[in-house]
């Protein structure tokens, strides 16, 4: 019975490729605690992931939050041996993450355009205020959104309070992301749609959710040349239902 | 002619104390300091503003960003000399610093009610999105306000997007704040008006500004219990132009 009124697009590895320069941080982290301790297990980055899993409710998502954590698990890996010098190249490892160049994800400009020539579109990102506008304005796509939301958490909440803004209820929005836990699982559970475009690399803590795998609201795509046609079957299910 | 439509407010220093704990966070670093070199001059936190000017435009403002700025100017100012676990300390003087209570101005509560009962009143704040919510969630303040705004910067776009998003141009807006710089001067650069509520402290790179000393549009006060006052006055004036 619904029309589909809003579509909205996650940032981070949906618009431009993110993780990639996150995983690159982790790599040179561990080329800096190379000169410590034996790398040759998991127990570093394991440990790095715990540290930043218990520092999200102080710190926040965010590169200043993992620079802080880097440096954190670092002297707690290295029982305090970790020279001032090599403590001052993991700051400047989170300076160069957060300075990475913005590439676009293949096609997903034309992507944006087309929807944007159908519906309402918003820009739905998550993490530090001044590095997403920062990555927002570099991208070249603020022009096509109708609307920039940057959000500290992707959860219920914060859709439900996002949707109210945009004078819609959640069977007339359609979330686009690469993250089933922040972008599609909240909006499935609010009573709105998903696509889901997967990214070759997901951050740890973003492969925890709950969504079943045959969910009706939810279509996949592989790229995102295949966006506009997902996005049809869905208007087309929305209007039918 | 014009109508006073909207009461913009700002966050710290105006509705809850802030810089007192930013100001802690500095002696708890120049106490660590004090181990490795001489602090009887200046020379410590002139450093450390000079290290989170650079910073700003990489890691914008709030804790975070100080707390790293501290890390390079810690390892900077000892020459690289600083041990781990004193750098420990230095990442946890940002996290008492993220987790500080959340004190109200006095008078402010009655003075945001009071306001808010003729106007339609926004709170305009700047820093980490994280740390902002958490201070607002923590403050009681947010159902007073009928709209909250957390924004990297204060300066005349960012006020004219936002008064944009409003439905207000500047003469029908007032900014009550502690900051000249970042309240005060860029509202009144747009055609708006001020009213100016200094704080005991104000961090130094906030005191920049380019006002004048007798500009019109502008009302000071020496605490809460005046600010509808102040308003009641601006509002005549605005009403009489």
């Amino acid at each position: 019975m619904g029309a589909i009124r809003w579509v909205g697009f996650d940032g981070d590895d949906t618009l431009w490729k993110s993780e990639d320069y996150y995983r690159a941080a982790e790599r040179d982290f561990e080329s800096v605690l190379g000169g410590y301790i034996d790398l040759s297990d998991r127990r570093t980055l394991d440990h790095l992931l715990e540290v930043e899993r218990r520092n999200l409710k102080v710190f926040g998502y965010g590169v200043k939050g993992m620079t802080l954590s880097m440096i954190e698990a670092a002297i707690e890996l290295t029982g305090e041996r970790i020279s001032a010098a090599d403590l001052h190249r993991i700051v400047e490892i989170g300076r160069a993450t957060l300075a990475h160049p913005v590439e676009l994800i293949d096609g997903i400009r034309s992507a944006v355009e087309a929807i944007a020539a159908e519906h309402a579109v918003v820009l739905i990102t998550k993490g530090d205020l001044f590095h997403q506008e920062d990555k927002i304005a570099r991208s070249g796509l603020a022009d096509l959104f109708h609307r920039i939301e940057i959000v500290s958490e992707k959860d219920p909440s914060t859709y439900a309070r996002v949707l109210r803004e945009l004078g819609t209820d959640p069977d007339g929005f359609v979330m686009i992301g690469n993250s089933l836990r922040s972008d599609i699982a909240p909006v499935i559970e609010l009573g709105g749609w998903g696509i889901h475009m997967p990214y070759h690399v997901t951050w740890a803590l973003e492969n925890e959710h709950g969504l079943a795998g045959d969910e009706a609201r939810l279509r996949a795509v592989v790229g995102a040349a295949e966006l506009p046609a997902a996005l049809r079957e869905i208007v087309a299910l929305a209007t039918a239902g």
